[in-house]
């Protein structure tokens, strides 16, 4: 019955590692808590770099940075 | 002045449907809580299968199952 | 499998409201959308009038204003 | 360290605007709590108007009515 | 720089516990997508079980049923 | 209409601060995108320094060590 939302930026996520962090996360309650896996919901947000900012600039920035 | 927010996978939901859960979430509000439906909020996701997971696998895999 | 969130100012719900929340929400998205409810999951938000803002303000003011 | 995300409506928002509510934010923190810029992370949500209600109906059509 | 939710219900979580939700998200973040683990927030919402429903009811029902 | 949420850590936030951040983030809606502070919502999450994690560790160990 957990709940789990996984936001990162949308830079070329595949379905191998979209299936991965669903795996994961559904693992990971399970083997901490004992929730049970059947109930897991994993919910992924991949977001444009344009609308993620850190330290007060967008990610699109400091890709072009390098950083 | 609530806000809701639904989550659900994004198989063709037509914009008939979307004004009817905006209309039942507002109208549950207001019956439930007498809240303002005026002010009240709601926002739909609608989430790729390929990003929702269920019981550690991806929805967009179970659905090629049939589940 | 959809997943509802619900956030209202923490004035008093009982649990019989949450329960009429709980079952409002899961019938509309069976009724509109023909979701599963058995894995349709609810989560309420209750929160404190000092942390909820409208027009600039935060609600615990308006309450004390009569709005 | 904070975690802020700002939804709005899908209407045209520029990037530029979009660093600006970037940096605002951030500065908010800064100022009003005295957190770390470095570690302040913000999230833009554009949702389409179909999948935004107010009222009881989207605004998509409130749009179309002029308000 | 990815961010986590985990929401549960509020039933006995301990510091222990949490503790191994936040490595082992971050650690899964890491692997799968090579996020900086320096810069992975995760974020966990104790709910109590009055305000959680799944199935059209609260899970306060169902753990007196011993469901 | 926007809605912002603001997550910080449970630490010691004034009721003077949270007006000072719903003031602040619905300003910074309508100056830059011309929103209507009338219906902006700003929705504060205080969060225990026990449910918060980065860089893999709980806040309450970091603040120990006067991180």
């Amino acid at each position: 019955m957990p709940y789990v939302n996984i936001k990162v930026t949308n830079e070329g996520v595949t379905k191998e590692q979209k299936q991965a962090l669903v795996a994961g996360a559904t693992e990971l309650l399970s083997r901490v808590l004992g929730k049970n896996p059947a109930t897991t919901i994993v919910v992924i947000d991949e977001v444009e770099t344009d609308n993620w900012g850190i330290a007060g600039e967008l990610v699109t920035e400091r890709r072009l940075r390098g950083a």
